[in-house]
């Protein structure tokens, strides 16, 4: 860990620790009814107790899967002499988010009990009757042809894109891939256009082959982000030693502005109110595979980190970090896979938005989701009873005041809504938003992401015919 | 009850209670390692203890919501002054279901959270915390129009064909009827051609209307099998009537063959192995909607009459009851709501077979579902743990023996399938199956119903051009 330790004391993500962190002894104990707590957390029970340590992962442990360093050797031997499966990237993002135990308890790419839970279920029952989350089916796909060559072997090598093994599958369960009913049930829409489906499973093989994963090293991508990219033990460690006593996520595939941010500060300010001392606020964004209009995770950790810079958020009370998880855009059931991993990284609140994990119907004029069908969803879901649920209150432009602020519903005229589109619309033509949307710095780099993108260092320009 | 009594008596598909049943204390108690029992059940856990009672409903009580004769009156002037829903034949075969608390505890059709619950966990999680199947939406769709004329009512008349109203329906909630998401989610594919979603969904209504339902009489269809429709309370006591130590439930909507029986009798045998003194099999053909080319009720329950006065089912032991649930289609999905209404009836095992709920996919040359999913599914299902699944032994003609016996895949060349559309075909052109398939008076049923089709009193022939 003392590398690790090295990149975190460069990083401006990372703070130092508290001086003194409060021990359990400090807190104070208090019920719900004594409170008044606007924003009541979704949570069957209402307001949670304050605890002493971090949330348990689920299953009580985390499911690390990446070989431990003396035995390393001998395992890429073995592995050379396996049948082998080639990943694709997106592959190589599971078996990341698998290797780490995002996903504990699972063991490795799913087998045909746990796929068919996660369809039907969203959920997973373990051996001692319990039941974990588990909404998106986290699986690998083969063609007839990579089935054909694994034969009669209950072990196969995963290779990566340089031909090299990565990990070992064992015990293997290879099954029907019936990708029609995993695409309707996971989105809840067959329709043509949806891009995690397009990039990852209309191509995909026909069979999915599940097994227990022994990952041979931890997976690195060498894109200079590798840094951000901690692990739920990591992450837990850091937590630990900033001596958090709750920790509250916000997943992010978007640059931030100002009404993130003042979510955000408002959320921990609320959390104090509640008497907890030290909240942390996880800042994680979406690393893995996102559709082509989405700013690229390598721009939206700059812009992160202009943020940070420009004090929007505090970093000692922030922790910015990388979530390897690939992106379904699948609303209800994803916004569920969201907070799970995150349950497994030590967060006890999950700020839930607005169509979370929503885009729009990729053939009707409509989104796809209900975009309350989110956070409903979210705060049902078996599994995560564990999780205090916390529902984003919309912010908006106040042109009264020249800054973001909450919505308030009795003057909608003073507020202006800028979607994702309006603000990617005005960073390519380098049009300003109004004062005070986001923080100068953080704007400079979208509209830097923009111009990047064309050649000539503007948009092209549109001849009349 | 006294009505019902004397129908009871009638009926030959009733039988006598035994004429001492056994008491509690009659009953050995074992453990699953002292027993021989080939097919084990598909259980967490094991074999189940024998225990006294009939297994309790879901949620620990029938949700009977048939208003009680002194009310009938008033509630009827309460109604005539409601804003009214107009119902189709599945809905009021819906609301059925619901009267009698077949989907116990539900109350009445679904409000959002409940039909969200459904579509993504297939389950309902109680105020107690404990979780229930609940596995396929039980909805009212209405219209613009219609929920135009509701306004501002927290309640509603529903009215049935006859324009008389027929049931209240309180504290109402509307939302949208999101139909392609519940399609997909439903039946895990949106092609063309789902006989319950072009019947139901397509042309409904684009809301849902859920509450809690009060119906003003028990429902009766007039069609001569009111008789047979037992309510899961009237069902609950023939059963303890008979004194019945296990309750095995056999699903269908086909005419029963030789290889049914045979099925039927071989779990009772097996039932009795086990320890258990009386297990009575309920035979419960499902009595709603059924697709164009299915065998319609009425004809099936005259088969299944004659199959019991053949003999090949032995009427004390056997309840015969119609189901009164329209049926769907969608397979594994399915499959778990006719388990969970047999709970609701007292049945604590519940045989599955191949393909459960299943049909051809509309649009592509193959099942629609995998045909071990269902059974897959089932024993994995949330809420229910407590019901014994049997796996389903195929069955087959065995032609060395002359009969439907247990498939014996030593000698596969020894045995003949014959297909429902091999059955079917035989039946349309009057042709006998080979001896022992069917008792002859059964098939002499599906030859009558054949021939009922066709005016002149046969197919009609193709006339060379």
């Amino acid at each position: 860990m003392a590398s690790m330790s090295a990149v975190l004391s460069k990083s401006p993500f990372l703070s130092q620790p508290l001086s003194k962190p409060p021990s359990s002894s400090d807190l104070p104990s208090f019920s719900a009814a004594s409170l008044s707590f606007p924003f009541k957390p979704h949570r069957r029970g209402g307001v949670p107790p304050i605890r002493a340590g971090l949330i348990a992962p689920d299953g009580g442990k985390l499911a690390e899967l990446v070989v431990a360093e003396p035995r390393r050797r001998e395992k890429k031997h073995e592995a050379a002499e396996l049948p082998r499966v080639e990943l694709t990237s997106i592959d190589v993002q599971w078996m990341h988010v698998l290797s780490e135990g995002w996903a504990s308890p699972l063991g490795g790419f799913m087998r045909e009990s746990e796929f068919l839970q996660t369809l039907h279920f969203n959920s997973l029952r373990l051996d001692d009757g319990s039941v974990v989350n588990m909404s998106v089916p986290i699986v690998l796909a083969i063609d007839d042809e990579q089935k054909a060559r694994i034969g009669e072997s209950k072990r196969v090598a995963l290779v990566g894109s340089d031909g090299n093994p990565v990990a070992i599958l064992s015990d293997i369960e290879i099954y029907k891939h019936p990708k029609e009913e995993r695409i309707a049930r996971t989105w809840g829409t067959t329709a043509p256009g949806l891009p995690y489906v397009e990039e990852a499973i209309t191509n995909a093989g026909n069979w999915l082959i599940g097994g227990d994963l022994e990952v041979l090293e931890p997976v690195k991508y060498n894109d200079g982000l590798d840094r951000f990219r901690l692990s739920p033990a990591e992450l837990r460690k850091e937590l630990e030693k900033r001596g958090a006593d709750a920790v509250f996520a916000f997943q992010l595939r978007n640059p931030v502005h100002n009404g993130h941010a003042l979510l955000m500060t408002d959320t921990r300010r609320r959390l104090l109110e509640m008497g907890y001392k030290n909240p942390i606020l996880l800042l994680h964004p979406l690393g893995g595979y996102t559709k082509a209009d989405d700013v690229p995770l390598s721009w939206r950790m700059k812009q992160h980190e202009k943020v940070l810079e420009d004090g929007v958020l505090d970093p000692e009370t922030t922790v910015v970090s990388i979530f390897p998880s690939p992106m379904h855009y699948a609303g209800p059931t994803e916004v569920q896979w969201h907070a799970k991993g995150r349950i497994n990284a030590g967060a006890n609140f999950y700020i839930v938005g607005r169509d979370p994990a929503g885009m729009g119907h990729p053939v009707e004029k409509r989104d796809l989701y209900d975009a309350d069908h989110g956070k409903k969803v979210l705060s049902m879901a078996p599994g995560l009873e564990r999780l205090n649920i916390l529902p984003f209150r919309v912010a908006a432009y106040d042109k009264t005041q020249g800054k973001m602020a909450f919505f308030d519903p009795s003057r909608p005229q003073d507020f202006l809504f800028i979607s994702g589109t309006k603000m990617r619309t005005l960073a390519k033509n380098k049009e300003n938003p109004p004062d005070g949307f986001m923080c100068p710095g953080g704007w400079q780099v979208l509209v830097d992401y923009y111009d990047s993108l064309s050649p000539a260092g503007k948009l092209p320009e549109v001849v009349p015919a």
